[in-house]
């Protein structure tokens, strides 16, 4: 079974964890979204294709769910004394070294997607990572600041500001110009099912759908396109993802988010068990919809999700 | 007292710290060899500059005599499990943090002199430290190797194959179009004395003098040139000078040193007590010559060979 999964960072990882455990055996593309890169220290910085490619490799931290395990930060705590910041970015010492080779090879000429290749050589992760684009790719967010309107980077905006101001509007900075990165429609083509985890729907898969081309394949694909929902009980199950909605006038439901996406491009959507009264109005708009258990507490318990996820996939599109 | 110090690594770094405590009260500009400069993983380093700026500043490791104390090395750990050497370079994360800001900085657009101050802003060595040149020049080495004669970085020559193979040349690549940094003239033309501390005397003090401009200006300078001998009773002191002096035709003895250096550069020159009987041999060349104890076994020892260089300039050429 060839399956296409969308991602973000921490929840898609996880996610992607669990569906791994669910189908050991199923060939797994990774789409991964670049809209969160950040240069940093002069470094290219690619925090959702590391998450999945650690947590997937084995080396993430567990606790905060992104960067190394048994990490330290000296060569950080160095930089803030040479003055050099920012410094609420958290990267760590080992962290450190795949941002220096990730750079030294894009400098040599290579795209990110061979980048992530090779760096995948050494992780292991189990599927295909690719990134969304080889182009450079920068969620921007619009924020009112000392009655001034600016555009800032959706780091400043969500790891410096934690989302405490109000996002205006959110711009995939680049992605009209980007092209899908080598081996991304192919894969969407030939799936058998393509997955959307509980990611953020802006941020994460909203920018991976905003290259031109990957919307299109992704809607018009022989393959069924399932989705769960990262809201569950009205809130976001981990993140700030509510206010990111708001910017884009979505409210924080697990139905608005299915309807966001849209009845072209989902062939289902799962709600979780809290939000069983949200299947009516989901399958209103055309959308088939089921309520059960999306909570991510352990792998077995993303592993269900999943495997919900491909019944219902084979339920709308049987073979 | 204005004092000008052309200065290595170890061997110069040392000295300062003893030379700064012999006159506290001097007006010290040091300018730096960077022949020794590599890129590694994409960052510039700056070997020599680095070692004067922390053995001065207070945070050279000092068992070692280069790299940062309290030192770790898991960035470069990560860089070799991803494949990515060289091993043999000993980079430790504080040390990281220093070549990050620089690259960047240089990237930026800044030359080496600025962001060489830059640097010193936080770690205050008490000297003015100016590299010898904002150009590249790069110190290559003529290696004999499976019969195929080539050439290899400085740096592995002397750090990887620890100078095993025999040097056939010492070629400061570059060097014939570098210009001297700015300052580094100005401050030998209104310098009070001159001084060449015992570091290496090709490819440390040589290199220097091998940018268009500085030998003649140091030759030139009104103020009385001094110099202390690396090679203490037939051996260098530290390092293994001996094996690039002979790549030049110069056998490891502090008298032909000084010949090396010529009485057109040199005003006086400084042997070890060991090597009191080559006092007649630099003197016959026309080199003022005293054997004082040269072995800079703590900062006293070390500041005590300063006064008696300073003592030399007094005496050669009195104000």
């Amino acid at each position: 079974m060839r399956i296409v999964v969308l991602a973000g960072g921490i929840g898609g990882a996880r996610f992607l964890r669990g569906l791994r455990r669910a189908v050991p055996d199923a060939d797994i593309t990774v789409v991964g979204n670049t809209g969160d890169d950040i240069h940093l220290f002069g470094l290219k910085v690619c925090p959702d294709l590391d998450t999945v490619m650690y947590t997937l490799g084995g080396g993430i931290d567990e606790e905060r769910g992104w960067g190394r395990a048994d990490e330290s930060f000296r060569v950080k705590e160095e930089l803030a004394a040479y003055g050099v910041g920012p410094e609420w970015f958290g990267l760590g010492d080992r962290d450190f070294a795949t941002h220096i080779v990730r750079t030294q090879m894009l400098d040599a000429g290579f795209p990110l997607s061979a980048v992530t290749e090779a760096l995948c050589d050494r992780w292991r992760p189990g599927v295909r990572l690719i990134p969304m684009t080889d182009d450079r790719v920068e969620t921007h967010v619009a924020v009112e600041s000392d009655g001034e309107r600016k555009a800032i980077h959706f780091q400043e905006y969500w790891v410096r500001l934690r989302a405490s101001v109000t996002a205006e509007a959110i711009v995939p900075v680049g992605a009209e110009h980007a092209k899908p990165a080598p081996g991304v429609l192919e894969a969407v083509a030939e799936a058998d099912v393509v997955l959307l985890p509980p990611s953020n729907p802006v941020v994460s898969i909203g920018t991976i759908l905003a290259v031109p081309g990957v919307r299109e394949a992704v809607a018009g694909a022989d393959a069924p396109v399932i989705g769960l929902s990262p809201i569950v009980g009205g809130a976001p199950v981990r993140g700030m993802a509510d206010k990111v909605l708001a910017a884009v006038g979505v409210e924080a439901t697990a139905a608005a988010v299915a309807e966001h996406y849209g009845a072209d491009l989902l062939d289902g959507w799962l709600v979780d068990a809290v939000d069983a009264d949200h299947v009516d109005r989901v399958e209103a708009a055309g959308i088939p919809c089921r309520a059960v258990p999306l909570m991510m507490t352990d792998v077995e318990a993303t592993a269900a999700m999943a495997r919900e996820a491909l019944a219902l996939a084979r339920e709308v599109r049987p073979a």
